[in-house]
């Protein structure tokens, strides 16, 4: 999929986007007619990469360029820009296991680190639907579905162990994008780091959270999971940005910070962003719904999303029936041993909600103090209210961190969220809520 | 370090292994003198490789040879020729932590699949000293230090992720012997399959260590961890075949089973071998050292070795102040957080100790059902007094496996060792003890 002429790396720009697709037989022949006839635009929503969508006649198509430093801060944050490697990989290694959910991968270019993929057109980046106050009830029954079968056929329960291995070879090479998720995820809230964004009005929080001690403890047990749990091939980064959407489909996107770690980080990360979709959502203008009624939706959401992850993991699990090392077959041959078994996965399934708890607190505090933070909090311009808004979200995320005994079902994790709702800029106060 | 004339890989014998050191400058050297008057002698005794010692007029070295098959086996059972490179990047990766416990390396070649290291002579496998009954009291302490060290510096609370990541790249290479791991050690003795050998008194024990669910899951959350839990470099195989001794020196040889793994797999593999030359003892011929008293040695060695290794562990951390991701200095930095810090190493260790207890019960049942049996209970002849033996140590390990709340500490281990003694053939009558 490579030719000599792309071997020199340069940035593409809408107007030299065409004139890289004319060289290539398969995607000029997707596009249709020829380059003076497409039409290429920077559609660029993430925090790293560059992102055009080009139409021809015939068709259209994404292409996405890693850039040599992190886009939305510009070349004084130099980032490797190997990373579009992984995301194809990803992409490869689970597209036997999720069909549309993600999109086609057309053409991969070592030497550019340019993926081009299916353009995902009316889809629009679910965030945007979230803040918008726009429901898609296929969102949390889509990615349950996709998380069970990544999560489970890239874990040791479905793979012989050689083929995990591979997995863990590739993918523990993403070296950069792992430094920003253990830096910006699980270091950088409880010390003081130029990263961080801490608006005026969350001072007092910020200073709790650095000196909260149980806090600390129960975010390095998780910081040491992510780094050594090597339970299954990880998304990374599935968080409402990476996820697009119609009232039909859904597509997970964006996959470049794959790593073999707990399953519960993307679990934990995809149910954090509507928790604070639900803390934010009666503060931000222009809604669809009213404030009541969609937050409603979104806690039917989170508890539908965990509710079918868990019901489709254990049914994938029980049906599956090929070699692996984890649970091999030959050692549970007896009905004794199947029972048993069964008990065996609702142990499992239990753990993996104790780690997507954590990742749920850890995610939540990374976004208000750390430096990416999201449009659900920032399209509140009124500074004194978003911060309300989000005190309520960390007392909540401190809450499942120093009291995860209290969270033991995502029942429980929804039916807290109003207790924290109104914890206000002053942390001590709230400790006990 | 390689030569054009190495590149056809062949198998080495006494008679050509001269030829071989005298192409290479450094070897020759250290031999001194000329290839005519080089000493070469077969020693292999491990299960796996060639292995070589030769003596020259101003030195000795010793060869380990790959082959392409089970040495043990013969040509029968293949095996991947490229696990030498392991052994050199384990040894690599470890010596700047473990000073002479290790043999030095003095060449590597890749396309021999040759070690050439450090002659240990006078040097004896600890295994033959434990099976004579001669006491080496330095062996807990120093393989204490070796692994208290190893397993600190390769793991999250030592290094930056980045670091550990490399390791992981590497050793997730190492499929063919982590392949006999995982099925001779985690999963043979519990199946039906033509590697396992069980002598006809231990058929009773055979069958109910197949049927025992109890004792199966237990033995299944032990090798998901074996498999996912990646907390530190392992050695692999660190037995007491693996030990080379002197009343002063020990030295820790054979790391070729190296794998980024729970640590406790090497504290509880070393232990398991004490254990079983405990259980062994009194039926043992030839004895330099009376029963009752070697057996106060053993159990005082398996309490002085995890009790140092403990402690050296939390020393070893308690000084540390690298650069590291698990547990960064910026997040513990009040004087309330060092306090907390502590408690976290307490906890840490004591999640040794569990994965410990829970190895050391795996070892010895493989090690008696399974492929790879040992000496100390082969030495014994008469099969029906083996067998006795053997199932003392048999029904100890099912019980550190179903009932670990019972061995929280060393010592209630070592105090339950008498317990099983004359547990003897019937598996079910003393499920009680």
């Amino acid at each position: 999929m490579l030719t000599a002429s792309h071997r020199d790396y340069r940035i593409l720009t809408a107007e030299t986007v065409p004139a890289y697709l004319a060289d290539i037989p398969t995607l000029r022949e997707r596009l249709g007619g020829s380059a003076s006839e497409w039409r290429a635009r920077d559609v660029a929503d993430g925090n790293l990469n560059a992102v055009f969508l080009i139409d021809g006649p015939k068709g259209g198509l994404c292409l996405k360029q890693a850039l040599p430093y992190v886009r939305v801060a510009g070349e004084s944050w130099p980032l490797d820009i190997n990373r579009a490697t992984f995301e194809y990989r990803y992409a490869t290694r689970v597209a036997p296991h999720v069909g549309a959910l993600q999109p086609q991968m057309f053409h991969y270019d070592a030497d550019q680190y340019i993926i081009v993929m299916e353009k995902l057109e009316p889809h629009i980046i679910l965030r945007k639907a979230l803040i918008s106050g726009t429901h898609y009830p296929r969102v949390p029954v889509d990615n349950a579905e996709f998380l069970a079968n990544t999560a489970f056929h890239t874990s040791d329960l479905a793979v012989p162990f050689e083929r995990k291995a591979a997995d863990m070879e590739v993918f523990a090479r993403n070296l950069a994008l792992q430094r920003i998720t253990v830096d910006l995820v699980y270091t950088d809230p409880y010390v003081d780091v130029w990263r961080n964004k801490i608006s005026e009005p969350l001072g007092a929080w910020a200073e709790a959270l650095k000196r909260d001690i149980d806090l600390k403890d129960a975010v390095t047990r998780a910081r040491l999971a992510y780094l050594s749990k090597a339970q299954s091939l990880l998304h990374g980064d599935l968080h409402s940005g990476s996820i697009m959407v119609t009232a039909d489909e859904t597509r997970i996107i964006d996959s470049e910070f794959a790593w073999v770690g707990p399953t519960g980080f993307d679990t934990g990360n995809f149910i954090a962003h509507y928790v604070m979709a639900w803390f934010a959502k009666p503060f931000q203008p222009n809604q669809a719904t009213d404030a009541t009624t969609y937050r409603a939706l979104l806690t039917a959401d989170i508890v539908s999303f965990w509710q079918r992850f868990e019901e489709r993991f254990l049914a994938i699990w029980r049906a599956f029936d090929g070699d692996n090392d984890g649970v091999p077959a030959t050692v549970y041959a007896s009905a004794v041993d199947r029972a048993r078994l069964e008990s065996f996965r609702r142990a499992y399934v239990a753990d993996l909600f104790a780690d997507t708890v954590q990742v749920l607190g850890i995610e939540i505090i990374r976004r208000i103090i750390g430096y990416a933070q999201i449009a659900d909090f920032h399209v509140i311009e009124d500074v004194a209210t978003r911060a309300e808004a989000q005190a309520g979200a960390l007392a909540f995320a401190r809450s499942l961190l120093i009291h995860p005994e209290r969270y033991q079902d995502i029942a429980s994790v929804v039916a807290a969220l109003a207790r924290f709702e109104n914890a206000g800029l002053l942390p001590d106060t709230t400790r006990h809520l």
